[in-house]
This record gives structure tokens, C-alpha cells and sequence, in this order.
């Protein structure tokens, strides 16, 4: 059974229903009605005035927050673990036009302001050192810790202070909000988030995540870098359908919890053997090498994360009982 | 009914059910059975062993294919009305890093030798002046206009001789096809093309372009460059398998001769009104404003193409027997 | 002796003088006392505050403007003749980060509110299509040709009108300025230039010219820029000299009239055989290629332009009597 | 009396009295007879043959030379404390279109293959992560430590094996082959250098530094990159008289042995104090804050260098007379 990763799993079929439903002529681009339907959808989640665009990628969505938040010369503090630093293959760069990545510290994944002002201390302020302009933050974090509103909110005040914006890389923003139990509100604009890249696909859908703009004046220029960039779908609204189906039920939710849940099981069987604790639905194991291997010798394929670690991650369509067989595997270690 | 335009048209189900079929767990981005097929699938269909990767835009695909073929500092030939140059909003410029298009003159948009040499015979060759490197054809033109294997074969000895690459933007390639009766291959790399954007979703597919290199050395940096432009997207196979549903059983000839066919009923009733040969599944016509307007209060929906003259788009979708009462009202006017 | 170009005379003496006497040590960059005092002194030259930094060459100037002035994403409306897009091997490009220019026509490469509106009368106000955000003039344009105030200032309308930036290359600003006897400010701020080139090389400097800012906000995030291209000198003060030594009792405008006075007395001679008024210091001549190749017999150097056509530039440092048998021998012709 | 930086010194007067010779009419840019023997005068220098470019920074000379190594998508490895990374406001990243710093280690800015080895350690060759391309080095380094040929050969080695490239920021090249005693030629491409930013502007020009290309084919792309950037400056030959000044006599060598002279002498001075070996013309001391204080009352200017430390550059005009007085103020603290 795979525990590689949470965006290799198959699609829920209420995305797939939705993309059938959708399956009619309409306007092209996003000039369709259920694309036009999205900041609507999206304000009632976030309970205040958004701006919502459909991407196909969390990268894509990352890169173009990032863009709106900071000019070509500028620099963006992030977590050196961070997936915009290490797994977009400088897709940041590429999108603001040249923006250099800031590095911060901190255990798993996680940016507090005090690591976020170690990063930026030795920076004169002059023309010859890459000047900051924006955070962004990734929660849950790429190591499966959740930012509480609290948290988010002290880094949200240094930004304010500053005059930086902050992006929240949210590929796992359902299990973080799943796990909090706070809203979506109090996690991201309410603690001084722009822009959030919302994410979909890790959580059951197939090729839609949501870039929102809680600054709906960053919108603008976005619509545009998105054309410019060729991520304007001419059937744009089979992304919005999905989108919309995540949202109706709080499907997003429930999937999340599924997954969190699974991963939860995992945690209590490792105990002692977690690296981090289980905030969405991602298990770091300390595993030696002969532990690891008869794991994968009973059917059970995952990371090795470093040496004498594993990253395991749940999805949202592995249930409980699936998982079962796992969690005793590792009890028995 | 509409006729503004292919993209705007439904998904065919041969798509819809490959999506559904494709949904199960596999491995992430591109590593899938089903795209890890592509090569192969394309390469049957051109005869000849060519590197397919899907993208999600024709944009996208052709902004990638100019990235291979153009350094950032040269320039592009193509038609002063290509869709790179007209609706792409910089788009080749962000992807190569900053080249150049350069315009070349032609009545349907479609270059010629002679017209891509007037393009360049005033650039002196130093380095004060932008200096091309590539020529890119779209087939069938923004027009609705087929280049030959021969038409393109004598741009392609051009490239040749000048060492450039040669780039064809097959949005509507399908219905250049199959008006053409000729092979992808004589139209394609045997006439000199380095790089196809094989369009499918104004044929009937939902979200899943191909890009086809006759010259396999030019994926490898282009991989890379789909990756930065968070192109990559981690549930690939339902890219792939859109792309498999299309040339099954030459499904895409079908939708694409299909079109093809309504456009040429239109075009026998419109006789003098035609602007353009109907070559694909376009048809421009000379519509006075009275004359459009009539044609709208019957309930047939179409873009004005400057003044004077008016844009028909058919889909692979629309029958001949829903096309019929457009060609009679035409036919009446 | 040589016509061909004002950009390869020699130097002044005054500036020459200028770096002898600059040559202490001082703070590095931009932090010595002659640029620190650029601010001022064109702010005297402009009758208004302005932003002043020097710059190596031309082309540089020219592109940090347009990069102050308009996004990645948007276009910048200039003549089809214009230096910019001629002759800068795409640096407007690279600087801006990827914006298009848009291609505006007229005699003796000078633009008009009416050819700037038929430049981009064909854009349609989507994220399809590259939205224009500035205009760039050329004064004097590349043919010699001076905007008078009146005619800048209708442009500069125009752009107001449209939220448009107003760049203006004066490359050979001091020949117009001469020509015109109009003061510095009325033929820039005072018609609405915000941003303006102001060339001193080809007017006897050596290595400076100048970027002058009327809206002094756009000057902070081009320091920046300046540096990030590698233009932050670190012996900045030896432009400063040169720049300061120009002004001084206004030698910038003495060089421009001796220049001036060379081409007038050339364009006396030519009579009918003059394509263009001769407004600045270049002057271009109907000569068949025996006509050619006969003054060339003589002694005289210069560029053929197109077919039948050739273009003499006379230097700050060509005095009458240098230039009366040029003059006696194309009357003679 | 001044210790801050070299690139604040005078210009020393053989470089001034090439500016005058050089002021005759010539052809513009780089076609003039003095930028013509470049290529030759620095074959010369290195003993074989090379392509010569003047340009006015280290920066430009830098971030160009790292353009023709590295790819938009791509890596180059430096140290963490490297001026490209540091001190050039992300020039590297906007002159390659994109490419990432990727940070090595070591005492005194120095990078050794170990220490290349691990910053790249944990790069997995995939399309998710930049990968690298190049290696810069700086010799003499930011801190004033020489890389030996012998230490150059091991990086050069280590990049022949990887395909990579290699770089060499000399900005103080001079003082480092001064030092050495070494040829150029054994210091960079016998060694495996690439390419060579050397600096002459620290070391007594006025606005002239050499980019050497020891694999000339690298210089094509270059010369255009270089006017596409604003660098190509009309009057060229201002530029090849101070670096033909320069070499004249090994007046370069001459200039960084008196600097380095002058090091040494406060070298010897600071005994314990010192935090590297001066190798060149830097001195970097352990320095209370009220020792530092108390060398400014006797009117010595320097940088605090962190807490607790202070970096002193000797220029090539101050003469061992001149700075014994705080060679001696140092031993008396």
C-alpha cells in the first residue's frame, strides 16, 4: 500500500461528477459561470471579501502570490525546508522576475518571527543587498505542523510592521484547519495573511487549486501574469467545477479529517518514534534501515526521508482500517 | 447556438471516461504509466521517434517550444496575426527569458519564404540589433488557412539553411490534418519542423495539449522548464490519459473532419461572402451590421472580425444537421 | 573625414579636465560629492525638483526609464524606428523584465497623439493582449526631426488621459533643446515627461549620461535596479565630474549648437536633396550610389541609409571650416 | 586617513594619461583599435588564447561571465559570503534570467571541493530542484585569502568531472597573483578556469574591468548579452585605454604589490589579532569597540566588520609612510 505521497492518490468522485455536470458549451477562459461564481464561494469559506483564481498547480499558485507580494529586486523570507525553496525548481524566481529567497530556520518547517528577523538581521538596508518585501509560510508545514492563529498572527504583525506581505502556502491548508478546529478566517486574513494558496489536489481533487487574494487589489495584475504565463485553461470551468465541488458539504474538510485521522492511527503506534508531532496527515518516523525494509517487505511503500528516517503521508481515501495493518506493523517493530 | 469559438465547446466522453478510468492511485507528475506512454503514442502517430509531454495550454506549449528553439536575446518570426504574437499577452517573452517576435506579412496569416525574409532583410547581423533564430508557423492559421507539406517544406529549407528552428503551433493541427489528407509526418518533421504544440482542446479535449520535438535532444531543458512554470502537475495521467483518449482509433481525426465539415456547409452557403478559403473549421465572412444583426436575432451567436466581416467557429460537437439553419439564413441574407 | 556618427568623437576638454580634477579618494558608489550633488544641479537645469543618476550609456538610461515606468506584463508605445526598438538589442526587454514594445508609425521616426492611438486602437482591454503603459519619445528622433513643446505636450495629454507613463530618449536632447530655444523644462516636465534620457556621450562626454526623474518617486526602486545591472559604478564620481562639467555654464548646449550649426550648414548645401527638415545635427541626403562613392573619393566617411539615401552626423567638435568642404562638395554634386 | 575600501582610491595616472591619448576620433563601441588589441594583450598576460571584454563593474563582469555558464533553470555554487551573493542585489539571478546561488562553506570565504561536495549533497538530480551548473570562486577572496593554483586545480577538477563550469571573480585577482607569486595562467586556466572577472578599478583604474573568457566560444553570446544590458558603451575605447594602461609594464602587479605591501606592514602589527592570514590587500582584526574607537580619534576610518572585529583595505596609492602610523597605533593598543 502507498504511503509515498497524498498527490498520487485518485481523484473523489464528486470532482469527477462535477466535471461531468460541467460538461456543456459555455463561455471560454474564465468567463464561464461557475468560474464567476468563485470569489462568491470563497468569500462565504473565508467570511469576508476575497478574490478567488483557479490554478492547476500549487506551484503556480505559490509563484503568482509571491509575484503579486514582491518586485523583481526583492526578497521573500521563506523556511530553508520550505517547498517553494526546495521542490519548485525556481519556479519563485521565475514568476517575480528574479526575487530571492530569504532562509529561516526552525524545527519542522516552522517560521516564527524571531527566526524570520535572524534571517534578515545581517541585511543593510542599501541598494546592495536583496532587500525583504514579503513571508511566506507553508501550513501545515512541508514536516506536517500546524501554524495556529496565534502564531500566524505574531508573524503577521512583524509583516505589518515592516511593511512585507505574507503568502501562506496552504498545499495542505484543509489539514491544518482540520487539525486546528479554528476557521478558515481566524488561520489566514484575520492573523494578516494576502494571499493564500489554497490547495485541492493533495486533498482529492484532480488539477485545481485556488490562489485567494484577501488584498483584492492584488487580483488584477494576477489575472494577467496568469494568461502571461500560459495558465489561463480556455476550459476554465472545468477547474471552477471542482473547486466548487470541494467546497459544497465542506467536502475539503471532511477529506482532510480523513486523512488526518489516518495519519493520527500512524502516530499512536509510533510514539517514541516520531520526529515531529502529527498536526495534518503527515507521520516522520525514526526507522533504521532493517526496520524500513521489513516494512516494505509486508506491501508498504514510502519515503526514506535522510538517513534513519521515513516520511509516510496519508490521503484522504485511505480509511482507517486500510491503515490498521501499518499502524500494528510499526507497533511491532 | 454558438459559433464564437472551439474552445468553448464541450469535452467529448471518450475524454471524460479516460479520466474516469484513469482514477486510481499511480505515481505522481510525470512518472505515471500513462504519461511514461506518450513517447510512444506520439511517436506512432508521427512515425518517427519524437518526445511528447502534455501541458494544459496551447499557450503554454507554445511558449515552451520557443523557449527551446530561442535564446533570450533572439528573435521569433512569425505572423504579424499569430495567436503568439496577438493573444498570448508576452507569453513567449516571459518563457525564453525575453525574445523577440518578429512580423512577418502574409494575407491569411500565413508566411511565406519571401515574407519571412522581407521580415528580416533590414536586421544588420550585430549585436546591436535582435537577431532570429527561430520561425514559428501556426497550421491551420489564425485564418483558418492550411499550409501544404510543401508550403511548410519550403519555410522548413529556409530554417535549414539559415540555422534556425522551425516551430508549428498546432492549435487546430487536427483540422489542418484532415483538411490536408496528408500524414502528420509530411506536414510535420519531414517538411523541417523541430516542434509541434499538438492542440487538442478545441477538438474535444478538456485541459491537455501536446508538445511534440521531432529533435528529442530539445526535451531534456524543457522538462525542466515545464517543472519552473509549475506546469508539472503531480496528478499527470489525467493529462495523459485526455491525450490517449484523443489518438485512440484516430478519435481526433474524427472530431477534427467533423468540424471541418460543418465549416464547409457554411462555406458553400456563404459563396461571395467568404474572406478566407475554408480550409479548417473557421469561417470568416463579409456581414454587414444589419446583416449580423439578423443573423443574431435568429439565435446564432458569432464574434465581429473587425468591421464588416464576422468569425464562425465550428466545434467538433455541432452537427451538420444543427449547423443547416445558420448555412440556409446565411444563404437567405 | 568622418560623418558617421556623434557617438565616436572625442571628448571634451573640459571633461577630460573635469576627471583629472575628481581624482582624490571619496565614498565609493554614489556617496561622493559630485553625485550627491547631481539632484541640485539638474534641478537648476529643469526649474523643478528632480531625481538625477548617472549612467554609463544611453541604452541603459533608456531601459531603467521604461522599466520605472511600465510592469513585465504591459507594452510601452514607441516609434517603429525608435533607438529602443532598433537598435538596443532588446534591452527594453530584459530591463522591464519582458514588456512588449508596440509599434507606432510616422515621418522621420516621430510619433503623434494620432499615430500613438492608431498604435494600439487594435488592443482589446483584456488579459489576452498586452496592455499599454507608457509612450516613448525620441527628441531629437532618430532622423533629426525636434518635438516642439507644443507637440510633446500634446502627447504627454494624451497619456495623462490614459494613466500612461511619458518616457522621452534624449540621446540628443541638447541638439533639440538648441534647435527648439525652447527652455529644458518646457520641452520635458512642463509637457508632461516624466522620465527623460538626457544624452551627454554623443555631445563630447566620455561615459556619462544622465536619467532624470520629474516624478521624484521613480528614482528609489531604480537605484535599485541601477545596481542589480551591474551600473552602480564604484568610482561613481568620475561620471558625476563628467555630467557636472557639461552643465557648467551650460557647455552642453554650446556643443549642441556648434553641431547644430555644422548640420545647418550641410543642410544649406543639400537643398532638395534633403529627406528631412534638419532640425538637430544629423542630416539625411538623397545621394545615388556614384554621388556616393564620389564625396567618399573626397575624403568624406559616412553611412549609406536604405537605398539612395545617406546620413552625415556632425560632432560637437567639427567646426564650420572643417565642415565647408563637405558642404561645397555636395553642392557640387 | 582612509581604510574603508580600494574601490574609493584615486585613479593612478597612467590610466589618466590613456584617457588623454586615447582622445581622437575612432570608431564607436568596441570597433576601435584599442578595444581591437584586447584580445591579443590579454593572450599575453595568460599564454594563450582568450577573449578580452571591457566592462565598467565587477558586478556586470560577474553576473555576465555566470550568464554564459549557467542556465535560466540552473545552479551555481558559491560561498555563502561570496560578493555575488552578498553585495551585487541579485544581478547574477537577472543577468542568467533566473538561475539560484547555492551556498558552500568555509573559513574565510574559501570553498574547497569538500565543501562544493556538500552544498550540493543534497540536490536530487530531478526536475523538482535546481541543479547546478557552475562553481564561482573569488581570488582573492572576500576575505582576503589567495586560492593556490594548486587549490584552484582541485575545483577545477571537480568541475570537469560534474560538467560543470567555473568562475572566477577577481575582482582583487591581482593582489592574489601578487601574492602567490604564481602565473595567471596557473592560477585560472590552467587550473580549470572558465572565465575571469578581473578587476582592475580596486587596484587603480577608474571605470574599466576585463571579463576573460579562457574557452573563447563563450564570448559570442556574451558580446550580445553585453550590449543587450546597456554595457556597450559608444565610446569603447575609453575603457580598453585604462586596462591596456594596466597591463602595460605590469603596472596591475605593481599597484597590488604595493597594496598588499602596505597589509602586511599592519599585518605584521596586528600579531594575534588578525582573524585570516593577510594574503592579499585586506586586513581583518579583532578589535574592541573602544579600540576601534580610540584608532578613529587619531583619525583612521575603517569598517566594523560584525561585533567585535574591523576590516582594513590598503589602496594601491598608499605608500608603506603613509600607513605606519596606524601599523604602529595598532601594536601600541
Amino acid at each position: 500500500m502507498r504511503f509515498f505521497s497524498d498527490n498520487a492518490a485518485a481523484v473523489c468522485p464528486q470532482v469527477l461528477d462535477a466535471l461531468a455536470r460541467a460538461n456543456h458549451v459555455d463561455t471560454a477562459y474564465d468567463g464561464d459561470a461557475l468560474s464567476q461564481s468563485l470569489d462568491a464561494a470563497f468569500s462565504d469559506v473565508f467570511e469576508t471579501n476575497v478574490r478567488a483564481l483557479w490554478l492547476p498547480t500549487g506551484t503556480s499558485a505559490n509563484s503568482l502570490a509571491l509575484a503579486a507580494l514582491c518586485p523583481p529586486y526583492g526578497g521573500v523570507v521563506c523556511h530553508r525546508h520550505a517547498h517553494i525553496q526546495v521542490d519548485e525548481c525556481g519556479a519563485p524566481v521565475f514568476y517575480t522576475g528574479g526575487a530571492t529567497l530569504l532562509l529561516g530556520e526552525g524545527p519542522g518547517a516552522k517560521l516564527t518571527p524571531q527566526a524570520i528577523g535572524d534571517a534578515v538581521s545581517g541585511i543593510r538596508p542599501d541598494v546592495h543587498q536583496v532587500q525583504p518585501h514579503a513571508v511566506s509560510i507553508t501550513n501545515a508545514t512541508e514536516y506536517g505542523l500546524a501554524y495556529t492563529p496565534a502564531e500566524v498572527g505574531a508573524i503577521g504583525e512583524l509583516c505589518r510592521e515592516r511593511g512585507w506581505g505574507l503568502h501562506m502556502d496552504g498545499a495542505r491548508f484543509a489539514n491544518a484547519v482540520a487539525h486546528l478546529g479554528a476557521s478558515p478566517a481566524e488561520v489566514t486574513w484575520r492573523a494578516g495573511v494576502d494571499a493564500l494558496s489554497f490547495g485541492f489536489v493533495k486533498n482529492g481533487g484532480m488539477s485545481a487549486e485556488a490562489l485567494v487574494f484577501f488584498k483584492p487589489e492584488l487580483a488584477a495584475a494576477t489575472l494577467i501574469r496568469r494568461k502571461r504565463a500560459g495558465l489561463l485553461f480556455s476550459k476554465g470551468r472545468y477547474l471552477a467545477a471542482q473547486l466548487l465541488a470541494m467546497l459544497k458539504d465542506d467536502l475539503w474538510l471532511a477529506n482532510a479529517r480523513a486523512a488526518n485521522a489516518g495519519a493520527a492511527l500512524l502516530a499512536r503506534a509510533a510514539g517514541d518514534r516520531l520526529v515531529f508531532p502529527v498536526e495534518a496527515n503527515e507521520v516522520f518516523l525514526r526507522l533504521s534501515a532493517g526496520e524500513a525494509a521489513s516494512l516494505r517487505t509486508l506491501g508498504f511503500d514510502f519515503y526514506d526521508w535522510g538517513v534513519g528516517e521515513a516520511r509516510l503521508v496519508i490521503s484522504w481515501d485511505q480509511s482507517e482500517d486500510a491503515i490498521r495493518p501499518l499502524a500494528e506493523a510499526i507497533a511491532a517493530l
